[in-house]
């Protein structure tokens, strides 16, 4: 039994799969054909002039599930031009970082016209995703084979696919021989050594390798924080003024790092050409619905959702769930306490203390776990409801989704912590509720992100292999393979959860860190090994993700900075609590506040003022963005002394006749 | 005796006089006729393109002052050209407001080929500065007739001849018929009404009528704090809980107005085109200095400065120097609190107790007229100081120069204030010494910004107009006359002092707001005169000064929140002082100041949640920069297909005679 694959049969040499298309497997072949069509034809006809061939050319019994494949792929040329058009930023032979177009060519670094090189797999496949998602409706009014599937000019045709179920998804191909050479020099040999930040960029894009260079960062800035910290838990240090000055120093170091990360990330993200891309026009998500009505922007006829009726929604239906969510967290919080008192009293009462000695850990493990798990209903609540306010836009879906999830989360996660610290006044049962939620939520979270996905994974993949071997006869299918096995995998959703792990990791950090000054020590570990697992989870469990071009961690520095300035108010507060520093001040505890509170609003100022004397770019930086500005104003100051030689060459004349 | 006027002589229909440029007695012959030249020749030859003229064509001896007067004008072409490169937007015929261009002029509200108004007077003086500043050497290694003044490749030759001291001064004419129409809107009749900021923004440019946009704005914002203020005045309201109402009332208040304004702002900046308009690139400012080297932006060679020297003359010239001036200031306020004591001893221990109750008030006056002229006096020093830092450009000079002012400036005006609340804890002491203040220093203000230099400008205006008549015999010389008034007039030297007086007057408001409520009365007050004073100022006093495009009140909105920050914080603490709010604790000091403590804290977060949540641009704005910014898009997608379908049409045959 032989597979046809119509991919490797047609002159293989000139197509290049890039994106696998899934359609629905019962889409009319109407549909198919016009789609076929569309990805096909040129440009001035409305097509996205790319190349697009389906997996089989032949459909067997065995291969059915293969007949809903395409392979996407685009000529060299085209991809140039698609460079262009996306806003791709890239090298020149003079060392500047200019935005590519097609005409200019020439003087980019690496390239000539017959190296295929020049742009990587992960930019082409962007730029494929990208044509694909601009194939625009021009006159047909729905898609071809389903009436009820309407189109709009000017919107575009894949999102409504999407939207309608009709396409089922797209993705781009893994590249076996450059992942190869990515993990081994990423993660295969467990040695302690800078990621490759470059290789994870050519090969899953900036916004990926953002992230797993601030996961890099924030280890090494934490490192500092955890060595300082060590003492403290070695000597039993309990001196309240060597309290201060670790308190003192995270307070700045926290400040600091966030700043300096900015100026890494500049400098990383011109090196990558994205700090200087511009940010494309934002088109509706796919699955925003509306009824018709004039886009007062586009001034197209489009759908369109009113503004007051999602107010509704969000005020109406989202927060009141959001407050009964943080009810209900605030009352498992109560249960907890209920627990730990019980665990206490038995330990108290008990025989064997040695026994219950344990128990006592137990509330606390019950509850992190219960947190994690609250945490990730809530997730999908939190998404589900945000998806139904039906924004139009995916910046407005994303900051209402983060808004969301951060505000529960924080009050899920530290809740407990707060109340223990400032109700309850407990020091030692601060420090074993931290140390217990902080490590069990990593272990937590290393097993459910990446090893049981990677379990799962695998038992897949032998499933398929075999399935793949039965069916192959005389040849080499391992295309077909590939494929088959990629579609089953899980999508990566991006570095949201990411973040948030790092951000609650923060908070556990620094908010109480003057009374837990180990926690820093436990994230540098977790974080270690967070680097390499998640280097797992990207290379062997998920999909290869989309490039996608970003040029800073956007959001989530500002949700670290504010993090860092609650944690000034809460570390001067349990500072001012110690019962050394009140020690101190045995008569007037009025004075000691007094102090306390001085200090915390010098901090603060401190703070504020050092993010706004470091400058976000380094003077290299601001160097050659100036360079640049100076080049366009130059080169219109050129054009604009053609146009006036033009335009007065008539004036000109008549007043040298005057003048003579 | 007959003065020749070569501006009216030659052919006076298409010589509009704009500008005038004043040179120095004594240019040789052989400069003045270089920059003639220059500033006549053709762009394409390095020149101008413009049209000047001497203002006296004959020199006798009464008008030997005037033979270094040049009056420069364009053609109605060359200034729709320069509207083009100075970047100008206007309004098109659809209501956008989009960049003028020469090639789409047809396209403008307004635009016909025979109508001169389309552009102001007010920008084309700023379109003839602009030419003339972006007059560049060529290849002239010096000003002819003056070798020691060097000039460099394309660096402007005027910035150098006014470094040279070559060009004295150069300014743009006022237009009487204009000024007399604005006037009579604007102040002439003393009735409470909007101004006529789109009037003063046609005449004096976008950053004046923003001055007085503000000046109006925030006047109209203290009237709600006034009216609320005055019944705890009339009524003597001691009690704290109307306090810490009118405070908090006050608190978010300030906070909602700064916002709110940026809104405004927005949307007047919108209409009038400069919310759109592109920064041009900043040139090194007239006077900077240094060796010659290679700028590594420009690529060229030109005079370079050591940053590391300039940071040397900062932090160990002018860092100490400002700290001995704070230190004076504050010794100067030590000897104000003895004068202070010495009074109030003289009141107690006098027989007349109605003649020394107004003794009380004198060291208070006193200190507020020497606080004005210390403030006054370290202006000077510090402009020399900053000067004398040589920074290259003109936003980092005015950055330099508004630190150091408003750090010298809150300290002395403030200071004593402070010391009286916090150290000295006398809310008698400090309404008193509040009020004395903020009412000398507004007097003192009119008087010697506005009606001094009005006066002095009379008596020379009558000098000046006896002189031009004796001279005149049998011609209308109103435009000599103009001009030779004119260019004695004083120069008005930018908004800097009109904000710094706001923000200082918005600090005694906001500051101690809790504890002297009429404060916000006698600054609406003074406003209202304040805005017709500075009016006539503009009007009457000053050289008309050059048009300059301005989207926001810049540095100043950063300099008013941080105002109102520390105003929160000054506040709590004032009622957390007061008798009344301690009697209700009278038990526990402690818990009122957590209480405190926790009602500022929240009162931060919610002023920050506030600036965060009032999006800066309404909604309107908004979608009309999103449409302009869609527009662009579009037209480049468009160039784009073309561009496609040209690289690909030779592709595109072969692969259709692949699949024929």
């Amino acid at each position: 039994m032989r597979v046809t694959l119509s991919a490797l049969d047609t002159s293989e040499t000139f197509f290049k799969p890039l994106v696998v298309l899934e359609l629905a497997r019962d889409v009319k072949e109407e549909t198919r054909k016009w789609l076929e069509k569309k990805i096909n034809d040129k440009k001035k006809n409305g097509g996205a002039q790319l190349l697009i061939r389906p997996l089989v050319e032949k459909c067997e019994e065995q291969t059915l599930e293969s007949q809903n494949l395409y392979l996407v792929g685009a000529s060299t040329v085209r991809l140039l031009l698609g460079a262009e058009s996306v806003g791709l930023v890239k090298e020149c032979n003079d060392n500047a970082m200019r935005a590519f177009t097609y005409e200019t060519r020439q003087n980019f670094k690496g390239f000539s016209d017959d190296n295929d090189d020049f742009l990587t797999m992960a930019e082409c496949q962007f730029i494929v995703k990208h044509e694909l998602e601009n194939l625009r409706a021009r006159d047909e009014k729905m898609i071809p084979g389903y009436p009820q599937a309407k189109l709009y000019p000017g919107k575009s045709i894949l999102r409504r696919l999407l939207t309608y179920g009709l396409v089922t998804q797209i993705f781009p191909l893994h590249d076996s021989e450059a992942l190869k050479k990515l993990e081994s020099t990423w993660y295969n040999r467990f040695k302690l050594k800078y990621q490759p930040l470059d290789g994870i960029r050519t090969y899953f894009g900036e916004t990926i390798a953002l992230y797993f260079g601030f996961l890099e960062y924030f280890t090494f800035a934490l490192i500092p924080m955890a060595l300082i910290g060590l003492p403290y838990y070695v000597f039993d240090w309990e001196d309240y003024d060597k309290y201060v000055i670790f308190a003192s120093f995270n307070l700045i170091w926290s400040t600091v790092i966030l700043e300096v990360w900015k100026r890494g990330c500049a400098l990383m993200t011109y090196r990558w050409g994205t700090l200087l891309m511009k940010r494309q026009f934002e088109e509706p998500r796919p699955g925003f619905h509306g009824v018709l009505g004039i886009n007062p922007i586009t001034g197209r006829e489009e759908p369109l959702y009113s503004s007051f009726k999602r107010q509704l929604r969000i005020y109406l239906v989202s927060l009141p769930f959001v407050c009964l969510c943080l009810y209900f967290s605030l009352y498992v919080m109560t249960i907890y306490f209920d627990l730990e008192a019980w665990a206490q009293d038995v330990h108290r009462e008990s025989h064997f203390p040695e026994l219950t000695n344990v128990l006592l850990f137990v509330p606390s493990i019950v509850y992190a776990v219960v947190i994690e798990v609250m945490n990730r209903l809530y997730r999908f609540a939190a998404e589900f409801l945000t998806s139904w306010e039906n924004h139009r836009l995916e910046s407005a879906y994303q900051n209402h989704l983060v808004l969301k999830v951060l505000v529960f989360n924080f009050l899920n996660c530290f809740a407990s912590l707060f109340y223990i610290a400032f109700v309850m006044k407990d020091m030692k049962l601060l420090r074993q509720s931290l140390a217990t939620l902080l490590i069990t939520s990593q272990i937590l979270n290393q097993i459910v992100e990446t090893f049981l996905p990677y379990w799962l994974q695998r038992k897949h993949g032998l499933r398929v292999k075999k399935k793949v071997q039965a069916l192959k006869a005389d040849v080499d299918v391992t295309l077909y393979e590939q494929i088959i096995l990629e579609k089953e995998k899980g999508t990566y959703l991006g570095t949201f959860d990411d973040y948030l792990e790092l951000f609650l990791q923060f908070g556990y950090v620094s908010l109480f860190s003057c009374v837990y000054p180990l926690a820093a020590a436990f994230a540098v570990l977790n974080n270690l090994s967070e680097i390499n697992s998640d280097a797992l989870k990207m290379c062997k469990v998920f999909k290869r993700p989309f490039a996608e071009p970003s040029s800073s961690i956007g959001v989530w520095q500002l949700a670290f900075e504010t993090m860092s300035v609650i944690s000034v108010v809460t570390n001067c507060a349990l500072i001012g609590m110690s019962p050394q520093l009140n020690a101190v001040f045995p008569d007037s505890k009025t004075d000691l506040i007094l102090i306390v509170v001085a200090a915390e609003h010098a901090l603060l100022a401190l703070k504020f003022v050092l993010a706004f004397v470091i400058p976000d770019k380094p003077r290299e930086i601001q160097v050659k963005l100036a360079k640049l500005e100076f080049e366009s104003v130059e080169a219109l100051k050129q054009q604009h002394i053609k146009l006036v030689a033009e335009s007065l060459k008539e004036e000109g004349k008549e007043e040298e006749k005057n003048t003579t």
